[in-house]
């Protein structure tokens, strides 16, 4: 589904723009809003009489002398802050970390790192600033990362936080215009669920409950199959009360299910959702509450590998898309390339003309397996066919063997979740001559690694036909009266189709050089738990 | 903050294009997407002889002759299908609701109501339908809406749901594409928060359990406070373990608090979020999970009437930018405007050239009066100062008397939450001499009412001063000890800042004529539950 065609842009006909009675409103100027900072140094840069105007921020630095003072102000809207300049007495309310509105000159800057500075001339408001409580002060070793998360509400006042902001706010929108462009529609998917998608354990659940009382727990009975097929659900609500006791509800592991649901009707759709785990694990690559990117693809072609490809290739593109948007953004020369040293050649790597490799995962062990044997001492765990790739396998391949970013292809079906395609026995993955052979079923999926990450996306193709669904759900002990609108996407009118999952804060980690999914989103909740 | 400036596209050096070790790999060309009818169609019509091709999509409809059949095929990416026709023999699969995928040629068409038709070849794949059996059946009366609800995951086969669908994606695109100009960064705000922001009672309670087992109480107790300014979650989780008990955890009813931390740094910001109220009203306008689209901004001017006006601005811009591009994308002709009667005037009335009126609350309460002792039956409810605008008295105020889109300003502060700007004594709104005088003290805060609905939007400014802020949180008897971190915003560099909230299901029944938000998101939440 490319683009529709852009109209355009409508104009009203002159006979409806005075048709309503209210038009006899007075229509006054509204109110501007507040310049930023770059956007006055930008205008200041191109004039040589600019006069007076005035600039809001905050104070990270003050620098006091006999007769003058300098400090810095910033409005997270460029990556440094500006100097502004003020006689002895307008600096008396001012302290790191106040806001401050200035009304003054830009003049040409005497000091170096700058063209401009900003001479006060008067101060309008100051939102005042203990500097001796003051989370985030400016001092020469930085603040330490428990501090800055701690203060979650207050760090992005800190150059390298509020460029993340940035960042993450400019790969929504790439990612938007890529998927938009090639015809993919945009969803909010339900963030409670009457399934836990993959069958895994660590779920959250959902009850009512009122805020200063402890939750009743006949509210939620825990174990109770959603009410497929009943008619509670189907009746209007209009003319019946809500039912009695509600079915369980959980926060949402994956938007995929409903995703395949969008896809059985309009054949290309994706979603950045919010998704959940609850599980303990504390790491630097996971959080209870997370944000991914799911896209879903319907009408791939016949052949199972060549289908497959198809939606490896909407995956790297929508990553290559980002990428490109954020390696020309200012934030990632004049910040994160300085504080990350293999920026730069993780964007080249990202960016490089050539596919990213696939590599089937039979192949990948037998690697795995030679490097091993050459290095014994390279890996903690033995590479053997059938178990799942440890992150230092992972690792090892983006980052040694190929040195950028790898599909991994065709798991173990073991290994891989219900509605996943299974590879046909017939129909080897098509690897080149010389790959090494599978010594059990594998399955039409792939995951994506990334040099310093591992895992950055997954995906596969899905199982199609009902009656392997079926099949697949009773091996995975599944309830299928659970799944009833499921199996009903493949009773009526089914497509071979597949998609991918892509992990947002781990991407926003490697195009920035964050280290942890931490530092990736504004408020983040891990093991750890959340004050916010 | 404008936009920054645009860099030309990031090209790579060429020394960088060959740099990393896997650029060794073969490239070959990746395999294309399947082509939509919309695109196929398009190219048809610019070519004389388009020659083969191939269709995919479901069947809507199908009319079977003696020697011939005709079809309907639709792939959601228009509004019609198109039809396709079938010699004998190469129909015999096909069903209503099955997929299929159709060689053929584009002809030009000989029925009416459309310039070509697809003339079919071969038959490749059909995802079978049982007739009996499918719930979106093609016949003349419709399918009713209870039935539409219960099988939301296969609704979108249907014109109306599809359209939808496309509408909303395409009002998420508008919304950024506005709001990124004007310099707002777009942000994933938490769904699990430690607060219940409100202090309303209707909140979800999230729990961990594993999915099989009834969630033990002790897992969460209910009404132990967050552990603001505790050790905790200040400290690096390498080097502790998670702490013993979790406190309470919501799921956020308005991620405005949190957005206002954001603006304490960036000074715009916006989210397109969900949001849940445990609310048992079972009405048009109400799901216990929604979508709202949340902006905030900072550096608001002094004056309070101003400011609120510079928000309003803000939420207006917003409305008008979503609004003129629905009204272009061919859905709203094609499907909409001709099953919602009102819809073209709606738009007109939205779009017009004046700015949205402004009136305040005591303004409105006289014009209610006076119209109610003109009509003692023009409402069930009397309207008073002190009490809130009842939906009848907002729709016949956005509907009658202003026809069109309209603020309603300043209302008595005992209505409003704690976090709102009250206005001080001395100013009395900015409103026209011969405006009524209010009975009590007000907010500076501001509901947009619109035909059709009622409230769209709702925004304030904020109370930025921490000790007024304490006060008010007593007298709504919060414990400051669960707000800590959002005191802080004021303690160090506050702003005058304010915002605004829009629920966005309510903006796509508007643009579409959807009455009820059941149809205007795919898998709705409300009063009775969900099987999804």
């Amino acid at each position: 589904m490319p683009p529709r065609p852009r109209l355009p842009a409508w104009r009203l006909p002159a006979r409806h723009l005075h048709a309503s009675a209210w038009t006899k409103q007075p229509r006054t100027a509204a109110p501007p809003l507040s310049t930023s900072i770059a956007a006055s140094l930008a205008r200041a840069a191109g004039e040589e009489q600019a006069g007076r105007t005035e600039l809001h921020g905050w104070i990270r630095s003050i620098r006091r002398q006999k007769n003058i003072s300098f400090a810095v102000l910033s409005d997270g809207s460029q990556v440094g802050g500006v100097q502004v300049v003020l006689p002895k007495g307008l600096d008396d309310n001012l302290t790191v970390g106040c806001s401050a509105s200035l009304q003054g000159q830009w003049v040409e800057s005497r000091g170096k790192g700058q063209d401009k500075e900003f001479k006060v001339e008067t101060v309008d408001f100051v939102g005042e600033s203990d500097a001796e409580t003051y989370p985030m002060p400016n001092t020469k070793q930085g603040i330490p990362l428990p501090v800055m998360r701690k203060n979650a509400h207050l760090r992005a006042r800190k150059e390298g936080p509020a460029a993340v902001l940035r960042v993450r706010s400019e790969m929504n929108w790439a990612m938007a215009n890529y998927l938009r462009r090639e015809g993919f529609v945009r969803v909010e998917m339900p963030v409670i669920t009457s399934s836990d998608c993959e069958g895994a354990g660590e779920v959250f659940r959902v009850v009512e409950a009122a805020p200063e009382a402890p939750a009743p727990a006949s509210t939620a009975p825990a174990s109770s199959p959603p009410p497929a097929e009943s008619n509670a659900s189907a009746t209007d609500s209009s003319s019946t009360p809500p039912p009695p006791a509600s079915p369980s509800r959980y926060l949402t592991v994956s938007t995929q299910l409903h995703l395949e649901a969008i896809t059985s009707s309009l054949p290309r759709a994706y979603t950045l959702a919010p998704c959940f785990r609850a599980e303990k694990s504390d790491t630097a690559r996971h959080l209870q509450e997370f944000t991914m990117l799911e896209a879903e693809v319907a009408f791939l072609d016949a052949d199972a590998p060549t289908a497959l490809d198809q939606v490896m290739t909407v995956a790297e593109e929508t990553v290559r898309a980002i990428a490109a948007h954020v390696r020309a953004m200012p934030d990632t020369e004049a910040h994160f390339a300085k504080h990350s040293p293999g920026l730069v050649g993780r964007f080249d790597a990202l960016l490089a003309l050539e596919r990213y490799p696939r590599i089937s995962y039979t192949d990948v062990v037998a690697l795995l397996q030679a490097h091993h044997a050459r290095d014994p001492a390279a890996f903690a765990f033995a590479p053997t066919w059938g178990a799942g790739l440890q992150t230092e396998h992972e690792r090892w391949l983006a980052e040694v063997h190929v040195q950028g970013p790898v599909f991994v292809t065709d798991y173990p079906t073991a290994l891989k979740p219900f509605y996943m395609l299974p590879n046909s026995p017939s129909s080897s993955s098509a690897s080149p001559s010389g790959a090494a052979t599978a010594v059990g079923p594998t399955t039409a999926c792939f995951d994506l690694l990334v040099p310093q990450l591992g895992e950055l996306a997954g995906g596969s193709l899905r199982e199609h036909r009902v009656t392997e669904l079926e099949r697949a759900m009773a091996a995975h002990g599944l309830d299928p009266r659970a799944y009833e609108w499921y199996l009903d996407l493949r009773r009526y009118g089914t497509t071979r189709h597949g998609g991918f999952g892509l992990g947002w804060e781990r991407l926003v980690g490697l195009l920035t050089g964050e280290g942890n999914v931490r530092e990736c989103t504004a408020f983040p909740r891990a093991a750890e738990g959340s004050r916010f």
